[in-house]
């Protein structure tokens, strides 16, 4: 086993069950457990974000960096990403996640030249590659950061600039190919730039004509090369951008469905992104993926008194129970997974903190799963739902819903059936039954 | 010309200039008045509504009528709608307003059974009808009040009781019955119980389906009597309801492609709406208006910090300019108009308040409407975009546009070429241009 | 036992344990359970809000009533007001709850005059002083509403209108009548509407002054009479106003020490106020705390997603376990308690809902008070937060803080002291000790 | 004339009226001209945000630097610093601005040791005053950052590590020393970090206490220097922090209050800050200006859809004038003055944009005073106002003010005079009228 940053933890977090107070143990992720035909790593495909647990560094817009890690001080830009690199497997490794999802740039530096910066690439996607091998990790998702270089400050599919665009079109194809070169089952669409300020020096309708090409070259690209992930588009609907195109699950999918791509991508939901688009975590979720389109989740949470992107841990039962309701219904995330896109927070200084964040988070899911699949188990809310729509089954709702009745004939079987009786839509009995799940 | 109930006013609002401190004038809209090649009348095709016009009572969730109209004193219902007739179209014809909007219940009273219904509805509507005709003032459209009566607590379309979803067909047909014999240009769909309170109770995609159902007979009805009227739906976040599904336009176009709707609606934009779905009311338009979906208009305005429809009449001129510019670079709403979906404060209880608020909304529109006309007629800002954009005009960025190049060309391209040159996206400059246009 | 109106329950609610499923039964609420040196019933001392409870109707602002009491059945006010009594005690009976709240007008009805209206007042409270006799059940707190009537649409204690300040007061002086009378522990102000609509038309200064005058004059009338409950106010950032005066706690501990009235109130805290205002409910509760002011609390919950007053009953066991460690810390409500100012949903039609509702609030409660105890018990955080600020119980932190050294003195020692040695404060392993209470 | 880093201005930009379509001229700012008694320059104070233009580099949360200024470039901190010293005076004489303000850090490099930050702040403070003396610019006011140095994660003042707080103690004291040696006219308080990010690891009444004395400290010092400046404290809700203890206006004066130090502070109020806290900004500068604590003001505009510090330049003349109301009505800010804490936006990459920026903000205030002072001339809210209450003048509402009257006696009065007569309060109207002097 690795064992060279993270001397505190000298073996692998382990399950210890409910009535463990160890902080550095699972009280109910317990990967091999089965609940129902598949094992808690299965359902789970839990995630580390390298962005922010191997290069946060706790800044924020009023500060910079209030911890420098051991493996970000050599000066030497590569050899910086090559321990940073060790250092991510081996917290992989002790924290036992079997997935990572990265940049382009989280994992190698920016090199002086476009040309410099693939290079770069290349030499630290061969180490990641051996550390794979190495340690049974896998990539879920690569992706391009085209957003903190400042020529992307007006975009990078949508830049005003051609050679913006030119730019991030090779920057993308790069990403695309380590993600293929390192087996990652997905490649994620961020366009955290792509959006405008104001509409005083914008032209929204060309710029979304540029996404749509700019999306359409990746797929095209895609099937060039063969690589077989799945494509993600992550919805949010602000932050860095006054408005951002892909605002939300439903936007997004509009968007895809507007300009032809529909059938090339799905949606990767961030928890916190849907929270700032003013609607809830399984709310998304469930637009998503009523319409088959639910790829992967990141898992995180957000601050609903908050107004930016806080990015903490998930530790709301509630909330993540809902999401693995969804989830589970819809038989799992398929090649997606749960990815961790959280942070610890400014003054959480210590590697260990790290530990702690991720370990929470995996608890929280672990115990959020069981919760829902009890819950379908024993049909509470299925049961509920089937019969409260039930009067669609026959009579006058079935022939509506069949076509075969026209607003003539619905309104004649009105004057002729007098006033429906309504019955209580049990909200809070509702609410109850669910709390009896969780506590 | 009607004069019964606002004998404070003897004759029309008329236009008196800007110097004019008459607060019972208008100081711009001069409806004669040419702006480019129509006059300011037809560009602003103004519209009462009706709901909260008359029949507003200054109620709020915590306290009922604060005032009671001279044309609501009747206790016969009947007698009372008529009276409310008379008044609305003295109102419209004494500020100079071309058009109103309704809902079935605004205008008839609701009766003991549904045939009662359709029975005051065709009634009053013979009245109005009179009206019109008496006055020139058109309808600009109709629709059905779906969301007062309790049978509608758990939605219209989306009912979980097929009884009600009937019910709510039958109404909508009677609506648009009313609409037609009106001759109506348009007919709205505000979905504001077709959405939930809680997904432990909802299965959404059924919700949805049954709501495309609703909609696509409502079009089958359309054709059948030859309503030559454009179908609007009008976006909204929430409240009533947790989460509506026409959420916003982007949601609502989505909506409308998926099940195979799109070509039978546009959108009638709520400036309200917009701001509670956390979108600027340009942005909701822009979404609109480049899908060739920007139907109509209800022109009001909210309140940033309160978290409700405040529906307060339009008096901003920056977000008024804003819409203006949208309308005029689409050439115009068509069919639609500028609804004033306003109502006065709970504290207005005097019925010259409600001149007030609709000479203010006219005037800013009026104002909005010539400064508009005047950057488009300068260019100040469409010159900018096209020179913003102008790299895509050929090279690199016109082959990227044409796909004639893959990513692969791209990357060779840039490997060639060296980093992008950034130019400044000069919005404070922008910003300041605009203010030179408003003061 | 009272039993009329709520044929469904033939028995009290009873505690069945954590097993049941019996969504009729109380879970964790065992009122004679001790937890530390109080039972459950002394710890919660749980209110029913008599507005919600046994007026509400189910209307929302895009809507009326959705459903009709039995209780509310008789057109003639008084029987309608004898008879809702009769219905709340027994359903406070049925609940097990020893205490309720009231505003003036929910008990009894408004009479055509003043007159009128206070001799209703008296007659009703002759009826509820023997239905509290008979069952036990005690007054929380009683209030005067200063919001529904159309006078107060301007302010009741800040009108503009000296005669509508005049009747407040005098409402005001009958309500604190009553509440003497049937023995409430505290009395309420509210001040819906005492806050402004816009500033063109308003007086801030003289409003705040008027409002301290009122209150003054309560006070005094307090004194006059002999009654001892204790005085509270509740804030309540907007809605129905634009802007309320009393927005959240600090804002009216400043209003009070400002107008020389802090000694004669406190504060009930509503959580869904707390949230309106941008606060956690939490932070409410310390700020109230901390001040010696938190006396009482709505006890409710928002939706983090609306911006308005949903007036959830609440089930979040986290806030309510957050709640519950104040208040233990505190060493409980004095005389306050725990207020259920909470709805059953527009579409919870059944008057079992109103048990449902409870219930769930009551259990969530009851868990959150077993889980706070055992925190405060195990002293998990206050050991955390002890140790967190230990360097400050000796050397230069000591010196500081009593105010022994100058910032000369201090700039001298962080000359010779260098710098500071950081410590992870340790978010994450919190949040996670936390949910290994909670689950 | 300074002239060397904006070599694209060769001249102060001046005045050029109203009609004026060049960019780099003022179209209502008119130093000198006379409104009331004072000219524009007296009356509007405009101060450059030392932080924001001369040292922001377009950075945000997603992304670095955007752009870097020439007078950046040395890549010895001390030079740099000197360098940036030069541009900025040689920005404030070509805008014709006659104050600024600066964070120490922002004008001097932090050093390696507390000691080596003094002499460097000594260092470049000599030169700063020189160039004061040279370019006739004063310092409105001078502040410690105690927000960017990652020993503040956790506070400053209230942070819960003793070492920590001392630090800034020493800090605070050399930021004081500095700014009386320039003839500061004001202090500022921002306490960015004295909030908490958990009440799990906080100790609220403490961190309050710690902040008390550390103000206390430095009025302590204050005396005994004789530094004449007014101190002010500038309430902002959260950001960083989750919740930052001086919230708002309010919040602030309580906290003052309560614990002793009301007397030797004033508020410096932000319109971004005000926003974020749920409030208006004229809503906060009232509070300020009725407490007669409104002592200066931040001025900039937030943006209403997002949750963050978005720090724009003021540009709507609404906000604006009805700033400029409340100011005028208190007769001016007294030593304080209108501080443009405002950036250029990520994009806005060239050197003018600080001039465009600057220009705008200065001319909507310019606009906005002589609009806030026709509207005082006339009267026209006033006059409004003041008739609104007039039935306190005399009569019952005289008593009632005037302590004359008990509740008993009132309540004679009202069963003695009927019911009042209520009269609309006219928001409609008012805002017509505001309009009618905008535009």
């Amino acid at each position: 086993m690795l064992n060279r940053y993270f001397p505190q933890i000298q073996n692998p977090v382990r399950f210890e069950g409910n009535e463990s107070r160890n902080p550095l143990a699972f009280r109910y992720y317990d990967k091999n457990q089965k609940v129902g035909d598949k094992t808690m790593a299965e359902h789970l495909r839990f995630s580390v974000a390298y962005w922010h647990t191997m290069r946060g560094e706790g800044a924020d817009i009023f500060g910079g960096a209030s911890f420098q890690r051991d493996w970000r001080r050599s000066s030497k830009p590569l050899d910086c990403a090559k321990e940073t690199a060790e250092a991510a497997f081996e917290l992989f490794q002790k924290l036992g996640v079997e997935y990572y999802c990265f940049h382009d740039r989280d994992i190698a530096p920016e090199g002086d030249t476009f040309s410099q910066s693939c290079d770069y690439l290349k030499e630290i996607g061969a180490l990641v590659k051996s550390l794979q091998r190495e340690t049974g990790v896998k990539l879920l998702w690569g992706t391009a950061n085209l957003f903190s270089n400042p020529l992307f400050a007006q975009g990078a599919g949508t830049s005003p600039n051609a050679h913006v665009m030119a730019w991030a079109l090779a920057q993308v194809k790069n990403a695309i190919d380590i993600t293929k070169e390192l087996g990652g089952e997905n490649y994620v669409f961020w366009g955290g730039r792509e959006g405008y300020e104001t509409l005083l020096n914008t032209n929204v309708k060309r710029e979304q004509e540029q996404f749509a090409r700019f999306l359409r070259m990746a797929v095209d690209y895609k099937k060039e090369i063969g690589f077989t992930g799945q494509f993600l588009i992550e919805p949010k609907p602000c932050e860095p951008m006054k408005h951002q195109y892909d605002s939300d699950a439903a936007t997004t999918l509009y968007f895809l469905k507007e300009h032809g791509l529909i059938d090339h991508f799905k949606l990767n939901i961030e928890a916190n992104h849907a929270t700032l688009a003013g609607n809830s975590f399984e709310h998304e979720l469930i637009v998503a993926s009523i319409a088959g389109k639910l790829g992967s989740v990141d898992a995180n949470r957000g601050d609903s008194l908050l107004g930016w992107d806080t990015d903490q841990f998930p530790t709301d039962l509630y909330s993540v129970t809902m999401a693995m309701m969804v989830i589970l219904n819809q038989n799992g995330l398929g090649t997606g997974g749960l990815n961790f896109d959280a942070k610890v927070r400014r003054s959480s200084i210590d590697p260990l903190d790290l530990f702690y964040g991720h370990i929470g988070g995996m608890d929280t899911f672990a115990r959020g799963l069981l919760v829902a699949q009890k819950m379908i188990d024993d049909k509470v809310f299925s049961g509920v739902i089937d019969d409260r729509y039930s009067s669609y089954g026959s009579g006058i709702g079935a022939q509506i819903m069949a076509g075969k009745v026209t607003m003539k004939d619905v309104e004649a079987w009105v004057r002729a059936n007098g006033a429906p009786t309504m019955q209580s839509a049990r909200q809070e009995m509702l609410e109850n039954i669910f709390n009896s799940y969780i506590f």
